[in-house]
């Protein structure tokens, strides 16, 4: 077996960015069938966003220089000329000392620059007070303000959240060429791994429910994840099972079998797959070292280690920046690391990441980070916690009430 | 129209905790098809995870006191007395002066009450140099100390994420009782409103697009949300398909129509559907105070600004806490707010909270909140926002460094 030298996190996530391509395949999506796609293509707004100068607020559009002056204690008086309705283009014009009675999203008629509130004005029989005086486009939203006609309005790579759907529709997009829906294979190693759904356990067997947990983590970042089974530690099942898997999905996750024992095949395996291969084989990390990270012919392999807590907390880090860049997305404006003051001292080892689950408090004001206590292996400190501090490979440790990254796991 | 005081924010959010109820009706899932969904029972224990002593690591087991002393300069010596294979319950006991080689995950033979790493000896023709002591319990997982038999392993309103799965797997359990998805109906009003797919917009016409950013929030609350299109200002339509939907669904979203202006008949359609009717009839809140919240026979009524940004704050701030607590989640565990320093001051008027979208960046180990220019019924202000920072009704705003909660957007 080729030697491979441990790689710190900060390597390994430099290594992923240099190594892992996107996805090359787009189609052709709804709207309403497309979030948490990534946009393929950059989105050109055709139309401006409002068409038309929009009031606000209830109120009455008006010429804003009519208002100067006008106060509670000395109110202006305009000549009420009409009101707009929703829907409808307005056909009369605001002339001096007029206004136009207009509701919240209506359009102004012309002549109008500004919109005085309903709360700030008095319709006594159609001569309106006005209390307040305002400033030309006060409450009114300007033709083109919300979105420009020839603006980018999003780039190739962006996540479409409700919000970028939202700003789509409403420049009358009704279709986005995204990347199609990335799928990974999922595949369990060892002798003693038996489908989770076994009722009773032989003794020595362990539940392989890592599956369970990868294909959670991964359907929130919108990939499928395709079950591929158990295989025995044997070399040449294991290959076949894995190439098998390998080409029908976008990639490949391995579990189990990562460890540095007698039954190893995993590394072997992943090598036979294609170029140019391994690129992490081991982890300066705890807890998940024995991690192995390859590309093969252009499709990620994720090795986890075989430990349920260890598996999870890997591909949180590693596999959701694989799998995120796989499926297209441009990252990095998302923050992925919360901020908060740890409740106690904690010692690591320099050149060593560390990664500490943890239950989240407020108080005063701050977010408290509580140390959970349980081995790496026990994946109740998982569903005990709330998060998972990361005290990066350059720190000894560190100090009680420091600021520590956290990241929150939903 | 009955007269309503405006409520705060705080008042809301207790007004809502009181009034809305959580769904009752409950199914039974496969745990992979169980992601996203509320317990309605608590799961108890009935086994032991693990189910024997395992090695959390590939060593050899050992009785701990056996290792006492042993150094680098002054290692111990045991006798090997075999090999436990994955998947085997050993048959051979570790005793005095011997050691028995077992893999990561592997089960402990009798009388061994300690693992000593593979790093951490030499193995010389079957006498096991050893350079290290180990303590009792030393990288072993006792049977039970993850999970053990008859403990409440979950609670009833815990919301299933992958970890919990995952323990749940770890169980044997493979099915469980969770409320079922709830639906909410998404009604728009307004003779100006046309369904988002509108591809030439008539002057003074506004696409639906609140149906896009709303069903996509909510999607993320595992609801789904049905159209129910869009009415006319026409007070008899508006009740009766508000009335339709209401039927069909746990819950009911009205767009649009909440504004004071002549054509509101929301608060009266809301008011017919049923008792104890509108709880909430606006709130000292910048954006969005024209909301209005009800429950009508047991269902939650949701009447949104029509703004589309202020719909969609809205909806995250309120909407979220009642369909969450409509699915039957209890809330209160997961950080919904995280804080950040503001990049400038901001004023704000007490006794009303104010909503700021914000881009955020990590600068020197902290993030920093940095406020989107533009009007509030901008929805591209919400694309460019990574967040949304909350100024409450006590305070009088923000100074520039000061640490503000933020809602991020994912």
């Amino acid at each position: 077996m080729q030697f491979f030298k441990v790689k710190t996190v900060e390597e390994t996530f430099a290594l992923i960015a240099e190594q892992v391509p996107a996805i090359k395949q787009t189609e052709t999506r709804a709207l309403d069938k497309a979030l948490h796609y990534i946009l393929a293509e950059p989105v050109i707004a055709e139309e401006n966003v409002p068409g038309f100068d929009r009031s606000t607020v209830d109120g009455y559009a008006v010429r804003a220089k009519d208002t100067y002056g006008s106060s509670e204690s000395m109110p202006g008086f305009l000549a009420l000329a009409g009101e707009v309705h929703m829907g409808e283009v307005p056909t009369m014009t605001v002339s001096s000392g007029t206004a136009v009675y207009v509701p919240t999203g209506g359009m102004l008629p012309a002549g109008s620059d500004a919109v005085i509130m309903i709360e700030h004005c008095e319709d006594v029989e159609d001569l309106l007070n006005t209390y307040k005086q305002v400033a030309p486009g006060e409450n009114v939203i300007r033709k083109g303000e919300d979105i420009r006609e020839g603006e980018i309005l999003l780039a190739a790579g962006t996540k479409l959240r409700p919000q970028e759907l939202g700003a789509l529709a409403s420049l009358g997009i009704t279709h986005v060429t995204v990347f199609r829906k990335i799928t990974a294979g999922y595949l369990s190693s060892g002798d003693e791994i038996v489908p989770y759904q076994t009722e009773t356990l032989q003794v020595g067997q362990i539940r392989d429910i890592n599956y369970l947990t990868i294909a959670g983590l991964a359907s929130d970042w919108n990939v499928e994840v395709v079950y591929g089974g158990i295989v025995k530690d044997d070399f040449a099942e294991f290959q076949q099972k894995a190439f098998e898997l390998y080409q029908q999905c976008d990639c490949l996750i391995l579990s189990g079998g990562s460890s540095v024992g007698a039954k190893d095949y995993t590394t072997d395996v992943i090598q036979s797959l294609g170029d140019p291969g391994v690129f992490v084989h081991g982890i300066s990390i705890k807890p998940g070292k024995p991690t192995i990270l390859a590309v093969a012919d252009g499709k990620p392999v994720i090795g986890l280690p075989g430990h349920p807590a260890s598996a999870m907390i890997i591909f949180k880090l590693f596999g959701e920046r694989i799998l995120r860049t796989l499926t297209g997305e441009v990252l990095g404006r998302k923050p992925e690391r919360i901020f908060a003051k740890i409740t106690k001292n904690i010692p690591s080892s320099p050149g060593r990441s560390d990664y500490i689950r943890v239950r989240l408090f407020e108080q005063d004001g701050d977010w408290w980070a509580e140390p959970i206590i349980g081995k790496s292996g026990l994946i109740t400190t998982l569903v005990k916690s709330d998060g998972i501090v990361e005290i990066s490979s350059e720190k000894e440790g560190v100090s009680q009430g420091e600021y520590v990254p956290v990241i929150p796991s939903r």
